[in-house]
């Protein structure tokens, strides 16, 4: 069984992290097959959209522990594996943002610091009604840093204060309120609830959803004028495509779109 | 009937894009007349809020598609039009922006693509039920990258995302919750509700809510040591008009301020 | 009676603003006592959390008007001494924040303009039923622009322009649902629901929060790549502490943390 699999239909691939006895915790091993993942499909131009999910009770508890205490047997006490650990992890997490195609989070049980961020950096995301998010590693004297660099970016600044420095969890209902989910649905109704939501967006012209997509972190973090600027490139662009002018046609016409 | 009428009483400019059998769509003309309108305003002492509203069954529903596909008829296959036409139309919505006055949208119908960025744009938004938002340029292969510049500074991350990715509609009461609008009202009171909002903020010293809007946008985008720095300038200035002696004087001596 | 009492228990020094008479408007004298308490936290290792509170029927009803209005006496009009008082004023805001420990404004009765700000700038917020929260200084002619500074990193953008330049009121539930108090709790339980909160985060490896706290306003001004190359070495640094070592082993081996 792969620590990582991966299933691919109709456009979409689903990724779903296979180490239910660890909670699916990014491990070395979890974040190099994610990595290996990622690499594959930022040049894949069959996928539309991805799918994160994970197996057995939890959708990730975060980083291993177990694995992390044991870095501190070398001679630095860890220092550099801790600092190439963190860096790989934030490789996942921009790589996510950065790959071309929407990334949905599936999401269930708990998920918790490195594993909270893996929902707070994903594209969008559903939950599970039950699910709890956390950043609570100030419970143990490590405080969410690099999680609080997503879930900063999703929820109001007092609501991630709160989560991040009383390590209380948050039910799936105040997720969606706060932003960082996009809806809950029953429990059993996961997979083809966030299913659906793939094949809606997968449905789209797929290079207007991939230019559309680095477009919207790009310019989030600019300056109104040079946004604006940015984007008018974006859409020239856009319009100048053969399948751009014959949607808009189709639409213009009533009938369905001809894509290539 | 002119493309967007103005109508101004007690110091509330109200323009009313009037093109109802186009959805009031932002073609050329409508937004050179918006921009006409800007450039008016912006050098307008006797107005104090602005209202903007749309004829007959929507808002606003984004550009005009039959001008656009038109455009391609140039020898560049349309591409020198285009890049005009979207740095017009982010003239047009920084212009809105940019106005010493408070724009309030008057929001009925649907309010989709560039429609939905009117919104967004708006400094305030009032919305009748039953209006429906949408940036669902996506689903004619079109992404509403020049929209999501506004949206996404209105709204939490992830439904921004959905929004622009699905193209599915967010009903008015959801536009609410998520801060896209401020309040939402019976359709039948909506010109009420909207008119009184205005007349609130015409109530107050003009002055004082024109330096406040621009300081607004541009404390916005500091860092907080020189937002701090900034708009403590700002606050210096507002202490040393006569006005605002008056109305501090009036305040301590709970009697109405005497303003000129 | 101390214009700012402070009451230190259990590792909370508990800041109580005592010029109820005055709505404990931060004058001059409240200013300077708030800096003298901050400067002397800053330093202070003891102490893990901070409560600010006032005495009397609200928490803060912002700037004393009486004393800016004798400030104009000067030959300047008072621009000295009001561009003073707004560097001091941002020097106690920017200073709670830049508090190596985490403050919790216990709000009742009103907050108002910078008593709003007050809320807006501590870094969690507990408000009792019925407490009402404006920035409405343009209701006497004096925009709170530097409030807003505060106010527009906390709540949704059209929601804050409303309160700014209408000068409303925003009641406890609604600033909940905004963002701009965590919770709200029945009047007579407002005192023990904020000390309960602040014990929670006493109860954390102290050293973990502060990091944290400071990380969390450092990395907001970040684009992300530098946030997570930044947060990545403060978890570095978290890591190699024995505390969080010991934590961590605790958590693993199911047994509480020995910590020193």
């Amino acid at each position: 069984m792969d620590l990582l699999e991966r299933n691919d239909t109709g456009g979409i691939a689903h990724l779903h992290m296979n180490a239910p006895e660890r909670l699916n915790a990014l491990s070395d091993e979890m974040l190099a097959a994610l990595q290996a993942q990622i690499d594959a499909l930022a040049e894949d131009r069959d996928t539309r959209v991805v799918i994160l999910s994970g197996a057995g009770k939890a959708f990730c508890a975060g980083h291993d522990l177990k694995q992390m205490q044991a870095g501190r047997q070398a001679e630095d006490g860890g220092k550099a594996y801790f600092a190439d650990l963190f860096a790989r992890c934030a490789r996942v997490m921009m790589g996510l943002q950065a790959l071309p195609q929407p990334v949905i989070a599936q999401v269930h049980g708990i998920a918790t610091a490195a594993g909270c961020q893996l929902v707070a950096t994903c594209d969008m995301a559903v939950a599970a009604q039950g699910t709890r998010f956390g950043v609570n590693g100030v419970n143990i004297g490590l405080f969410c840093s690099t999680p609080m660099v997503a879930l900063s970016r999703n929820i109001p600044r007092k609501r991630a204060f709160e989560m991040l420095t009383t390590g209380s969890f948050v039910e799936a209902d105040e997720a969606e309120r706060l932003g960082l989910v996009n809806r809950v649905v029953a429990p059993d109704a996961l997979g083809s609830e966030t299913r659906a939501l793939a094949e809606t967006v997968a449905a789209k012209l797929s290079a207007a959803v991939k230019i559309g997509k680095r477009a919207f972190y790009d310019q989030a973090q600019m300056p109104l004028d040079q946004a604006y600027a940015f984007t008018g490139e974006v859409m020239v662009e856009n319009m100048l495509w053969r399948d751009t002018e014959e949607g808009i046609s189709a639409f213009l016409e009533k009938r369905p779109p001809d894509w290539s």
